[in-house]
Order: C-alpha cells, then sequence, then structure tokens
C-alpha cells in the first residue's frame, strides 16, 4: 500500500468521525474519498457507522461502485451516489451525503436555502433539491442504482450542495477537509437560516458578490480540523 | 434459564439504556419485550430508570401483566400497556412506551404526525392518537388498568405508533432492534416535522408508495444498533 | 450536629447538583430546604454555583434570612426569596429560585404557562407572574429584601410556582426531592408548550380534574431521583 | 516576563476555552486583552481554535494590530478588530468576536436585540449592527484591514455589543471576566428573546432604568467565572 494511500485511509477515517461527533451525520451517511493514486477509484468504509469508521475499514472501488476486490463485508448499498459524482465531476476528491438535520426540512418545503453568515457563503450559488420520484418514480427513498446516482449527480451541477427529498443531502469538495467543513457549515446554516425566517421580515442573505469573493479567499480550514479532531478523538 | 433467554435479558437492558441514550425516553419510560421461549408472557423491567437497568432488572409477567412469580421489588404501574398490545398483537415482539420529547406536542394538538424523512416512513400508515378521557374519562393520566390498555392497544390498531395525549407515545415492533430504531427515528420525524411546518407553504411527505416501498425493504438496522450501543456502553 | 441535618445536607447539596445536571439552573441559582429540626430555619448554600455546592457549604438562616453564625463567607444576595416563602407557605420545605430558560419567555409574554403533559400537571391550578416594578418600582431585578420578598410570596400564593418577569421562576414543594422534580418538569413542560403553540391550533390541555387527580395519586419520585443522582455524581 | 503577564496570559487562555465551552464561540472566534502592563497594546492568540489556545500562544500586538516581534506562527487575520476597539475605546480591556449562534439571526432580520432577562441587561442600551457593505462594499465579509475595523468600532460606539450582519458579534468589557460573561448572556438573551417573540405577542422588555440599575450594582461574577473555569478545565 503507498504511503499516499494509508495516509488518506487516516484522513478519511477521521473525517467520518469528525462530521458525526459535529452533529451532521447519525448512523447512516458516508464520507468517501477519490483515491490519491488513481482518480478512476474511490475509497468508501464498509457498511458501518462514520462514528466507528477505522482506517482498515475503506474498500477500493472503481469509478462504477464495484469493489476493486471481494470485501467478504457488508457495502453500502447506496454508494452510487459517490460513483456518479465522482464520474460526473472531475473537480471533486471528497462526496459527503448525510442526514444533516437542520437541512432536511428544507428538502421537503419549498423554501431555498440561502447563506446567512460567511462560512455557510459557499451556499451563494443556490442549493438545488433533487426529487427521486422524477427520476425514478416510486422507490424506497435510497440511492440504489445508477441511474438514480446519475440523476442527482446532474441535479448537483457545478454547486457544492444537493438537498435529496425526503432524505438529507450531498456536500462535495475538492479535498475532504473542505466538503467536511462544507458540510458541517451547510448544517449550520440551515439552522440559523430557519430561526432568521422564524423572526420574520426580510433577509439580508450574503450576496452573490460577497459569496463570490469569500469562494475566492478562501478560508483557514487547518483551524477548524485542528480543532474537531481533537474533540472527535477526545470522545 | 435457558440460553436465549440470558441473551433476550441482554439484549433488552442494552434496549433499556439505548433509547436513554438516544434522548427518546427520560426516567419513566420502559421497553419490554415478549418472552422468547413463551409467547404468553413478556419481560419488563422491575421500577426503575432504564437508563440504569440491568440484565438481571426483568420480571416474568403473564399476558395478563401479572408477575410469575413475586419479584419482591417495585413494579412499574403502566404494566398492562405492555400486556394488553401483546394479547392483541401476534405480531409485536417488542413494545416501547416513552415521553419521547418531540412527539409530545402532536398529542396535544391536532397536526397529525406524518413522515418527512425515510428512516420515519414507517410512520406513513397514519398515527393515531389516544385519548384517554374517552375510554376512562378524567384520570390521573396513567394507564394502570386492564381497560384502559386494552383501548389503547384498540387506537393503536394494526400500527407502529400510537400517541397519548398529554403522556407521550407507544412504538411497537415484530423485534426489539426494530422497535427500538422506529423509537428513535419517530422522535426524529416529529422533531424534523415542526421545523418544516414552521418553514410553512405545502410539506412534501413520504407518499404512502414510498412508505410501502420502504417498509417492504427493510433497513439495514445493524449499523444504527451497533453504534448506539458502542454509545450506550460508553458513557 | 444531629445526624437528620447531616443527611439533609448531603440531599441538598445533591439537589443543587441535579437542578444543575438537568439543565434548570445556571450559575446563579440555588436551592434551600427548610431546617429539618427547626421549622423556623432554613439551609442555604453559600454564594456558590449549585454545580459546585458540597455538605459543607451550607448556612443556617433564620426566618427573616440572617444567618444564625457569621458564616464568613460570601451569601446570596436574593436569600430572602426563601425567608419569605417559608414564612407565609408553612407546607413548603425546600425552594428553588433559578434562570429556567424555556420558562423565561413565558415571565416576559402574556401567554400563560399550563401543562401539557402529565409529568407537568401540577402546573393545572395556574401560574401566577409576579411583575417586580409593582412591587417595588424600577430595580436592579433582585429580590434584596423583605418587602419584595414578601410581595413575591404573596404572588405565589398556595401555587407550586411563581415566575418572576425577566429574570426566571420559584418552584416550591413539601421535600426537597418533590421540589427538585417540579423543577425540572416545570422547565421541561415550558419547552413542550412552546413547540405545542408553534404547531398551532387549539391544544388540548392537563384539566383542573386531571391535574387534581395526578396530584392526589403522587408519583414514583426515586425513579427519577435515582436516575438524576447518577448522573449528576457521574459527571 | 511580569507577573501580571504571566497571569494575564494564564486567565486569557482560560477565557479562550470557557466561551467556547459555553457555546458561544466555535474554531473561529478570539478572545483578547488589554496588556496589563501597556495600555498600548494588546495579547490575542496565534490562529488557533479558542478551546485549544493555551498561554504560551498569546501575540503582543501594537495599537495598529502589528505584532511586537515577528511572531513566527499564524496570525488571525481579523485581528484589527481587536486593535481599532482599544483605540476607540480607552475603557475596554477585553474584546470577544465570536459567531455567537442565536445571534447571527439577528443580524441579518431587521429585529432589534433587546434584553429580555436581567443577565443581559447591558443590551439595554441598544444592539447596533454593523453593515460591512457600507463600509467597504463587497467584500469576503471578513474585517481585514484598518478601515473596516475603525468602522466597526465606530458603530459600536459606547455600547457593549455590535452585531456583525452576516457573520457574528463583537462583545467587549473593562476586564476580561466581563467580557466573558457579556459574551454568554448575550447568547442567552438572544435565544430566549426568539422563542418570546415566536409566543407572540407584547414583550415586557427589561427598561431602560432598571437596565441602569443592574449596570450600576455590578453583579457576582465570580460565581459564574468559577463554574465555566471548572467545567471548561474539566473537560
Amino acid at each position: 500500500m503507498s504511503s499516499s494511500l494509508l495516509e488518506a485511509r487516516r484522513e478519511l477515517s477521521l473525517a467520518n468521525r469528525i462530521v458525526a461527533n459535529e452533529g451532521v451525520i447519525d448512523a447512516f451517511g458516508h464520507v468517501s474519498m477519490r483515491h490519491p493514486d488513481n482518480p478512476g477509484r474511490y475509497l468508501l468504509s464498509r457498511s458501518r457507522a462514520p462514528e466507528l469508521v477505522a482506517p482498515e475499514d475503506f474498500i477500493e472501488y472503481d469509478i462504477e461502485s464495484q469493489p476493486i476486490r471481494d470485501p467478504g463485508v457488508g457495502q453500502y448499498s447506496e454508494r452510487v451516489i459517490h460513483g456518479e459524482i465522482y464520474k460526473a465531476r472531475p473537480d471533486v476528491n471528497a462526496v459527503v451525503p448525510s442526514h444533516s438535520p437542520a437541512v432536511i426540512p428544507f428538502g421537503v418545503t419549498r423554501v431555498p436555502m440561502r447563506p446567512v453568515m460567511h462560512t455557510g457563503s459557499f451556499l451563494y450559488v443556490g442549493v438545488p433539491v433533487w426529487e427521486i420520484r422524477e427520476a425514478g418514480g416510486a422507490t424506497d427513498m435510497l440511492v440504489r442504482n445508477g441511474t438514480l446516482g446519475k440523476s442527482l449527480a446532474e441535479t448537483l451541477g457545478d454547486k457544492p450542495v444537493v438537498l435529496m427529498r425526503g432524505h438529507g443531502d450531498v456536500v462535495v469538495g475538492p479535498t475532504v477537509q473542505r466538503a467536511v467543513i462544507r458540510a458541517v457549515y451547510t448544517e449550520v446554516n440551515a439552522r440559523l437560516q430557519t430561526i432568521a425566517l422564524g423572526l420574520g421580515g426580510p433577509i439580508e442573505y450574503i450576496s452573490d458578490e460577497e459569496g463570490a469573493l469569500r469562494d475566492k479567499a478562501g478560508g483557514d480550514e487547518s483551524r477548524a480540523w485542528d480543532l474537531w479532531k481533537t474533540k472527535a478523538l477526545g470522545k
């Protein structure tokens, strides 16, 4: 195993624990990353709650979401979400589908998610809602096959976040750290937007121009990562 | 004691701790299971907060909620809830009455609980509200006798969940794990439905067809159970 | 020191920690009890956050809220709340003033607190709101003298709970355990009533008759106490 | 290093941990203090999440927010907030900018923050909202230069708190302890005001006269500080 792969497994395991510890993900979400040495593959845990995932739990998948080797363990039934997004989005190297709780109400109402604070400013490009019924009619609500996964990736388009109606959201990023930070602040922003809407009256959202400037400036991701790592491991 | 009974006691003790640790139950709920070797009996803890229940705390009851042996310890005054439901529902092997906090407001208003996310999709069949006054007039709000218990079981009908006005809810399942998972996601769904209703406008609930397909597909219960077990024991 | 006094100090110290651990009280509330051997005296901690209070922190006060002996340590400036209530209410043996968070909004609006669940049914007699301005004009909002304390006790009347506008509430009981349980469920009920009011429509509150029957029946207080004790000490 | 400086570093490190532990600050806020021996300087941590800050992390800055010595480590990009406020407000010796979550919705709506409880009574003087667009047009939302910092300090004026639209707030005080207590109760008050507004109807806020009397009386800060210290260090 290459040293970059070893390091990737450690970081991805930590990412799984962080999103759980920060309240974004429950027992049923996942965090994947594109393979560091082979962009046609990705790493995803065997079927296990993210909070319990360890470096040795990751399975290598090809872009069609087939395991490279027989894993001999349970696999996530919705792994096509990851494969289809990696296929459609060469710029994406990490994918986080979850049941992010504050986000779910925005997926079942017609209220659009918009950024109320600068840490959520990446949402300024808009947050599309994917309606699984339009892609597959009545289903058991899981993204179980490539057709559904492809449709979801199309609704995501070039955005950082897509909501899944009655299910949760998928957050993507160019790196694992960026995707995790986006996932956390998508949840935080949803919570605060809900409160602001409850207060009523016009809301001054982050403008497109502000969002674009914030995106361009980048952020000090390590500050959050170091804190969340300490907290996730200290539990 | 049979090995299945020993195993049942361990699992039921864990179930009690999990529902407490996941915020569904306070000091006053219970989790019971049908006796693994005798469908005419059930196991329920002596009078104790669920978070403190240990395998040796369980008392064997007959279907009329009388202890098989003098337990010599305090008993739950509302145990008829369990007995009457096991009597009316041969398909049910676990019963979880609780003060599930997010659920209580739905029991005192006329807003029906409906599933906003797929993990709560089993609610698609409807969530009846039991009005204790209709069964027993003015009471001290506790289900203290067979008449009240039978009325509650009738309102539950063939559903997975029934609300008790001004009190809480009762969640049932074919297994302890299924009942626990339903109890947790009934609470989560209530919380998210409340937020979605606050956002306003039409809500796209899980449809009957989607709910039925989800029920049929089943879920990966062990993923949640393993996580909740780790967290409940780690406390 | 009598053994009943030693035991009282231990229980009262635990009560202070429990109300803090259950989220009712912040750094600035208190829990007192009437002296077990002398009804004209009461026990209250020196000036210290309840979560840190130990058995040796209690000071003995006479009914005029003067310390029996020079305590040589800081005292709570609002101790007259306790003295005036013990004076006016021979049936009361424990007093819990706090900044119970979910309760405060009910003190500054005109929405009356009413019981939505049976564990809060003792509120059926009504929850008066004390307006400090009516008793003392503009103040610094603290109950610093006997005149204010007496006025507060008068507004409490024969009830279990009184709200203080812009400040918090005072919960009383015949025993320390009962007062603590009432303080916790006053907070819980306020939270759930707020949610129910947000859902809208008519609310089916606990009726007067149900409240009276519940009060008469009493509850299994030890079940909650044992749990909260374990959690408060385990921290 | 003078003993007052050593003590200042210890207290400031603790203040950083407390505001994080009490839920006011996430990975991206800071707490600074004016240099105890030189009012033209201030102490601020190197770029690090407040919950992780240690006494040795502090950098000395001059009033123009330039480090006295090359720190050789990362610095907060928004440190001008501190410098410009220390320049404009000789009475201020501690500054706490944060993403205080309950506060943010008040910065993006037109609902003014007002005190609903006496622990938030210092807000009676009004809570101005700073609109970064008026000072600098479209930005990346960060207070990156002296012009923005000066504008923010002007909007703060002689008040204890200023909101930053789409960002958070800045709380100041004559001492580190007072600033921390104000930061905590600004967050608590925002949460409770939001709930009170949701209940509807007229709200009886802390009056100007009450706020002034409360300010004059001062509070028992050590009671909160001792509790929060125990909790922050016990984690």
